[in-house]
């Protein structure tokens, strides 16, 4: 294991993190509140620490996968653990375990919250937590990746641990230039969706972290009643761009170099807007007589899908007093989740996929068991390597949620309740249902069961292998 | 697809079915209940159109997996299917999709129950319906193997298609020997059982019929409050017996062989008995303010997990009043389920034990790309065949757990009662939670969803592909 190398990147976690903090400054400034102090002491500290780290650069550069794994587990528990700080320092969320969740939440782009009243924080924080979901989006090590000149190998590691879906989200040979691509897509989506929200009316700080919330597929909102009280115009700008955020975005990319065949014949896209539409119109014919019009209820349907399949987690209704059928429709939804490439969590459209797609091999070697038939995805063979990583996932995530559900359930809640929560948590949604309903919050559960939901947000961000191997004794084994 | 084939097989299943309705016969004739003429009606009907059928044997033997998992999924469908003949001509279940629900929850040992008053049932529809755990549990296909001196290639086939575990349980080179030493094992076992029990002054009726649900891990009770007022004796030999024929067969044909070394050994066997004493101790404690002493508690949070985990499902409390924990703990062991190779149901423990090793393996190969490390279960190295299939198995399991819960949401129940009705019922256990808890039963889902139920008992006895191929288009093909 190359410890040199892995503080060195931890030491640029640290001068970037100090680099986001000022953000929330200048909010401070602008606001005129007090908080913006802490935010800058622990901004400073952080850039301090990390300089002393980065000064001079390791000699062995010898980097491989195991390291790449380790060191994205690790930055993202420095980030949050550095991030937690504030919070605890102003004394808005003065315990621990709850900054770390609330936390954690952001940067996993989960969105579940241990706070009762959300108004009750200063802008400060309420911005610094909202932006936190759209560092967390697309990756901090790819943010650096794309700013720093770095060389070696070990870049394609530190993105193919920190990329959601099954493939590595290299659109071109290099991967700076990659990183560079997805963050300006990235940044113009947000940017056409913060303008957009500004010419329906709603106020630019509202629109900022309601954006930031959107783009990383985050769900932390600024007002208690989450998304309700605003207008129908905005809810369906934001419910637009939930779904726009959940594609892949190498789809964005191929649209960008004009090659629009080869967009519209992407195949987990298809499916993706298929399971959003179908889900959507079953869900609005469920709930029709909760509201005064099918359209309404449509309304309303559309929002909860785009937010729940797409892992953003913003509702305008209380989703948990919903017909079974409906709530049924959500929690299937949780699992699937938005497109692998995209800033959503979930298990990814492509790896439901693959799975189906395995299912139906397996049915056709039994009838005729000396045919040999690769799988394919858009006319290209998945390697039997990605297939087998694709089943260890599902395994893994499956037992890790069976494992969660067991250990949160020692607080006594409702099978609902643990079902959800652990649901909800692993893949990066944030509400659940019943006692994590959209209209209610975690900070019931126990120091315990919270750490438990951290580590599952991280799993879940993650992919499953970054914090797995990081708790494995043979990672730390030399050889 | 060789059809004149499968049609000879489904003429042998009428002549068993037909042999196997004459013992209610018998109990109709001690107890002089005029329902007997109808089972007897019936058992004439069907021996007389098996004897038909079978009346000379095909000329083309030609017999692959294709036609072995089909002739597997048709057999159980007609086994149903007439096994319920008798429920509706005389009255006593007189919808056809209860009657349906009824026969196939007793042959593939589930155990779930659509009847509200089980006490209202004729002596000799009472002991049918628990006898049909007894056929059930070893595999009507394997007995029929055991029986008849069939020759020829197919024999593997079948046995490979009813039996439950992942691989294929052949106890010596023969087919037939392997199924008339399992079925030995299994006469014994059963005996053994109803022979303590009356010893322990049970009824005989009582003794018989709950030794056939325990002995095919099933659950139908002869009382309307399932084992709870039998002594406390009598509840601990049933829990002895649960637990017993949820161990792999294969460890008592060693016993038998007084290899006494390697039954020891067992992995699969050793981490069964590992859980089920775990999780007694942890319900136990979880449960102990409910009962007037530990040691009762003990006695009731054993009972309840050998019949969970081994998906017998009888029950001597109404443990859905249990707190949350024992009964997310009580949920996790019905997908665990038995040992492979027993006659219990759920995913069995050897499959969760090579996922848990795949994982592993899976981080060990990030941590040390160049290692090929197979891996073992007993010294043995799992082929990767076998890993693919439980792969799939996993997927394709979890998959159809996902899609019947939507299902069956159309009928407005709470999430609780949806899933752990999938659950128990795919995984052959009897009762879940909340609606479909202990104390009470299926009767109030539509008939719809009792048809998806029906399904899930099927994919969860006969290990999902023998029922996907039957509906898979291409199997029907030429080729």
């Amino acid at each position: 294991m190359n410890f040199s190398m892995i503080l060195y990147i931890l030491g640029w976690i640290l001068e970037f993190e100090a680099g986001f903090m000022l953000l929330p400054c200048i909010v401070a400034a602008v606001y005129g509140e007090e908080q913006g102090i802490v935010y800058f002491m622990v901004a400073v500290i952080s850039a301090f620490i990390g300089f002393w780290i980065v000064r001079k650069k390791p000699k062995n550069k010898v980097f491989y996968t195991r390291e790449g794994f380790v060191v994205v587990a690790l930055s993202w528990l420095l980030l949050s653990f550095v991030g937690a700080l504030p919070f605890i320092f102003t004394g808005e969320i003065p315990k621990i375990e709850d900054a770390l969740f609330e936390i954690v939440s952001g940067f996993t782009t989960t969105g579940a919250s241990i706070l009762t009243d959300v108004e009750a924080l200063s802008h400060t924080s309420l911005f610094w937590r909202s932006f936190t979901h759209w560092i967390g989006g697309m990756g901090v090590l790819v943010f650096i990746l794309a700013i720093l000149p770095m060389t070696g190998g070990y870049n394609m590691h530190l993105m193919r641990a920190e990329s959601p879906g099954h493939q590595v989200g290299k659109l071109v040979p290099r991967v700076r230039e990659s990183a560079m691509i997805l963050y300006k897509i990235y940044f113009v989506l947000t940017l056409s969706q913060i303008i957009i929200l500004l010419i329906a009316g709603m106020p630019l700080f509202d629109s900022l972290t309601l954006s930031f919330g959107t783009a990383g597929t985050g769900g932390f909102g600024i007002r208690n009643d989450g998304i309700a009280s605003y207008t129908y115009a905005q809810q369906t700008i934001i419910t637009i761009f939930m779904a726009v955020f959940g594609v892949n975005f190498g789809v964005y990319f191929l649209i960008v170099q004009k090659k629009f065949k080869q967009a519209v014949k992407a195949e987990e896209v298809r499916y993706y807007l298929c399971v959003l539409i179908t889900a959507t119109l079953i869900i609005a014919v469920n709930i029709k007589d909760m509201f005064s019009s099918f359209g309404e209820a449509l309304h309303h349907s559309a929002f909860q899908v785009s937010s729940i399949m797409t892992t953003t987690g913003y509702s305008t209704v209380d989703f948990d007093l919903w017909p079974s059928e409906a709530k049924t429709i959500l929690v299937l939804l949780m699992f699937i989740g938005a497109c692998s490439g995209s800033t959503g969590g979930g298990m990814k459209v492509s790896r439901i996929l693959i799975l189906a797609k395995t299912i139906k091999k397996e049915l056709l070697s039994l009838i005729h068991p000396r045919s040999i038939k690769k799988i394919q995805i858009e006319g290209r063979v998945i390697e039997h390597e990605v297939l087998r990583s694709v089943n260890v996932f599902f395994a893994a995530f499956m037992l890790i949620v069976a494992g969660s559900v067991f250990l949160i359930s020692f607080d006594g809640c409702d099978f609902s309740t643990n079902f959800t929560a652990v649901a909800a948590t692993i893949n990066n949604i944030g509400p659940g249902l019943s006692k994590v309903g959209p209209m209610t919050n975690y900070s019931h559960f126990s120091a315990f069961s919270k750490l438990v939901l951290i580590f599952d947000m991280l799993i879940g961000r993650l992919e499953v292998f970054p914090m797995l191997l990081l708790i494995t004794p043979a990672t730390w084994k030399k050889g």
